[in-house]
């Protein structure tokens, strides 16, 4: 008989303790404390309510709660250390079946873990998508976490604590995120297509128009014709389109998706996230037999990275009439023009089947993006959904300031041209000036300089030279100028009191997309609808719908990634509960008037 | 008729002031005010106290003076614009008869170059060894001068206005530096070799054992025997050695020298000038058929840069048993080994041979060394020489801090792992923690971040790594152990703040050399007796001395560079004036009992 909300809603609390024991392991008192937020309409309601009871506790009851959970065991599991619940997981992941080598390196880990930290390693072993990690993932994890910092650390545990309750909720409530695990399965699956050089490291890499790129291209078509879309296409620059019609021929439709390629190296849910979860709300309307009044036009981008050709945003740009014309005859690193591997991709090549990609605006409601955060805010806060306000504009320059290179030994302090030190300042000043917006009702904004670097720099020289680069955003035009206006004086400054020249020269200015206040509404009411509160970002990285942004309303749904939020990277990850609520958070989207 | 000390001493004020006029160009106040510092032992005296006044003068009066010239005339040079003396010495430089581009290009100076400093350009056109500037060496010198910032560049022209006037003042009393002279064109005639690839741009390069080297060897070996050593011979390790013996054959030697090997594209005058004092000294002697009771031994040490192999203090390390026997297998950047490069210059590259250059430290009085002091303190203080303290003991570093790179747009400020970051921080510590040293009682410290990196920075991602090095130097052991320790912790501090990880690996130290007090107190007195204050320093750069000292007591002479005292540089720099003192100095060492 499994566990109901009704249940649990009409509890008293010891009763309600009782009914959740074992989700959290030996502590009764986030139960008890959660108790008091009934009723509860969704279980992901109650799910955030016992995550914030843990969250709002003083940091010796958060390690009262880890230190409650047994060590990864291995072959040693010793009988009577783990409730069922613990030893049934252990079990599934394999660790009673560990090589003496593996056991021995996990013995290892435990124990430089428990030095390091003094609790022991916390890790859902079943895993994002609930089926398990192998023993190879868990080792390899345990090693990575060994160097977090230890606040960190102890965040992670929590998490993964949270995340192992998730699982243990649905075996008591009997259920399963069906559509969240289609889309993380989706997911993986277009990950086995990878370019040769990374695809045997296990890495994921797919560049515009590659092989691997066009056998996603092809993969998408086939998934989007059996999830019912009615027309299934790849456009002029290979972008998958796939339309779901609507009752009503002449209604606006809804435009949504996001890109398919990758940057090299990178994760499996950047942009193509986007793409699955309208592709499953489409699949489940169709299973019921259902047409909204509007058509739901699907697009997997094919380029937005920028990674073989410079031409960021090509997919996404060609629909509102940004394609640039010497682009075709842009070459990649092996000298292969553009236009060249269009017609090798079975595409024309042709500027005029490009520009008759432009969408009309009056024939859309808006433009819809469903995308991993890339950044640590949700994972922190363990929301798994977040409404972006608005994708940041950014400015990035290219600077060098010009000192005297001189005697380290014979040259006193103060009588030097240092230009590094200029230049270290300079980073200083950003970093905090940046900080100070952090407050800002638009949001805040951040600034970095990426590149640092001393030409020729020696041991014994003075740094005569200093390159560096900007990259300074915020939520709003107004705000990323401010920004951009103090960072150049700041430099200023520093040169003229330091006596020193320097260049500085902008190399890309990108403006601010805030984000439709009728569209945002939509999915602040779709999150709350799923029972969570409605937290507000903007988004630090471009995305598609920056593009879009030009020719129609546009609005984003973040959903948080795992491992403190990190992107282009493979440890990018998501969770197969997190894609179930974007889905619903977009099904909920679709059928609001 | 010429001037005379005794005329000036016993002058009164307007008598004073009147023999001493054109010395500064319409400027009577600094002689009037000179006046009270009578009476002057030597015109070096006088001298010193009249660029004093300068110095001690207000800005306002300081750019009067500057005013008070002309500008560089060129042919357009007007009539009762100029003094006799700036009409002389344009003429002998050739201005008044400039090609008209070159009369366009000075005209063009003079306008860009009051349009930035508000005075007119003044350069000593009659140069460094008092024999007129060409009109290229001008032009060269006029352009570059443009970038300075404004407070060097008025100090700069009050420095040419006291060569002017040094000039003008052996004009007055019928003076020559002849052996500063001597020295001066041994300098620019041992330039004359150079490697190739350097010498067709007139650039100066000797590298150990090149044929450029071993023509500076023959030709020093030549100098020497004309000077009348007893003794010139080259020693297994290409040393140059000359010895003018003693009347007491038992007694020991003084031993004395510096390099003749360079740097790449280096100066005239670094090392070789530590070698020409001294010859010029023994020539002076043999001129006058005078032994003194000890002899003097004076070397030109083959290889100190380390420039060819990294085999720094080779020549000087050969003598106190450091010439490493592996050093012989090194090979240069063409793949000759230093053995093969030995015996294709004639020598046998013979373990024994280079054991037997050891010297007994019982034979020696000790070793003292004149050398340009390539940092900007003498040239600053209007002072010729400078008495060592003590050769700045070093450790040097390369170090790497470990955060994480993550998406510059998605990261949020306060959750940055920013290795540039914390990099930045270490630099502008090392950059205050060392000024702090500045009023030591032992004399400055020095720090330095010479290699900054960001390895694979990009203008859009957090760096995740950077690389730097350090550079630590300070007058005594003691001094630069606690800068050493206060940088460390500084770093180590700076990681845990910011949660990062750092790798800080030790790549050189040297133990300072401290002069010995009864050498030092030779040279103190020498300087006294030329009518200068005894301005003493610490040397930050490492001299063949701090080899030496391993073995006997040492002390050494810094002489003022111009161009602020840089150096490795081909606008490194001294006066034929200077390079007199250094020889008169060396000459009352020598005589001291």
């Amino acid at each position: 008989m499994h566990l109901s909300l009704d249940q649990l809603n009409t509890a008293d609390q010891s009763g309600f303790v009782a009914l959740l024991e074992g989700v959290y392991e030996h502590s009764p008192w986030i139960a008890e404390a959660a108790w008091a937020s009934r009723p509860f309409s969704t279980v992901t309601q109650l799910k955030y309510a016992l995550a914030k009871v843990v969250r709002s506790a003083d940091v010796e009851r958060q390690k009262g709660l880890i230190r409650a959970h047994p060590e990864l065991a291995g072959k040693a599991a010793v009988a009577g250390q783990l409730t069922a619940e613990s030893t049934n997981e252990q079990s599934r992941a394999g660790l009673t079946h560990c090589t003496p080598e593996e056991f021995a390196r996990l013995q290892q880990l435990n124990a430089d873990y428990k030095a390091r930290f003094g609790w022991p390693f916390i890790l859902a072993v079943r895993g994002p998508r609930g089926a398990g990690l192998t023993r190879q993932q868990i080792i390899d994890t345990f090693a990575r976490r060994l160097d977090n910092p230890a606040d960190f650390e102890l965040a992670e545990c929590l998490r993964n604590i949270h995340r192992i309750a998730e699982i243990r909720l649905h075996d008591k409530f009997g259920t399963e995120p069906t559509e969240g695990n289609l889309v993380w399965d989706w997911a993986e699956a277009l990950a086995a297509h990878s370019e040769p050089g990374y695809a045997e490291q296990g890495q994921l890499t797919v560049t515009y128009l590659t092989p691997a790129h066009q056998a996603c291209a092809a993969q998408l078509q086939t998934w989007m014709r059996e999830c019912g879309f009615d027309e299934v296409s790849r456009d002029a620059v290979g972008n998958v389109v796939g339309i779901y019609h609507g009752s009503d021929a002449s209604a606006p439709r809804l435009l949504t998706g996001s890109h398919y390629d990758t940057v090299r190296n990178g994760g499996k849910y950047d942009g193509r996230l986007g793409i699955f979860v309208p592709m499953a709300c489409v699949r489940a309307l169709h299973a019921q037999g259902r047409r909204l009044r509007h058509g739901i036009e699907v697009i997997g981008f094919a380029e937005e990275e920028g990674q073989r050709f410079k031409a960021t945003f090509l997919g996404s740009g060609a629909l509102v009439g940004a394609f640039e014309p010497n682009w075709l005859d842009q070459v990649d690193a092996d000298g292969v023009s553009m236009r060249d591997a269009m017609q090798a991709a079975g595409l024309t090549a042709s500027l005029d089947d490009i520009a008759r990609l432009q969408r009309d605006p009056a024939r859309y409601l808006g433009f819809v993006e469903v995308h991993i955060e890339q950044g640590p805010w949700l994972d922190e806060i363990d929301q798994p959904l977040g409404v972006v306000t608005a994708i940041n504009g950014s400015a990035r320059y290219a600077g060098e300031v010009i000192g005297l290179a001189s005697h380290a030994g014979t040259t006193p302090m103060g009588r030097r041209k240092d230009a590094a030190a200029a230049v270290a300042e300079l980073l200083l000043y950003v970093e905090q000036r940046a900080a100070q917006d952090a407050d800002s009702p638009r949001g805040p904004s951040v600034g970095t300089v990426g590149v640092l670097h001393v030409p020729s720099g020696s041991v014994n020289v003075v740094p005569g030279r200093c390159q560096f680069t900007l990259d300074l955003r915020a939520p709003d035009n107004n705000q990323r100028d401010a920004l951009v206006a103090d960072v150049r004086q700041q430099l200023a400054a520093i040169c003229q009191r330091r006596s020193l020249r320097f260049t500085l020269e902008q190399t890309m200015q990108a403006s601010a997309a805030p984000s439709d206040p009728a569209w945002q509404a939509r999915w602040e009411a779709a999150v709350t609808h799923l029972g969570l509160p409605v937290f507000k970002l903007p988004s630090g990285a471009g995305h598609d719908a920056m593009k879009l942004h030009e020719r129609m309303p546009q609005a984003m749904l973040f959903v948080r990634g795992g491992n403190a939020g990190i992107s282009h990277n493979p440890l990018e990850a998501i969770t197969n509960d997190d894609a179930q609520l974007c889905v619903d958070a977009f099904m909920h989207l679709l059928e609001q008037p």
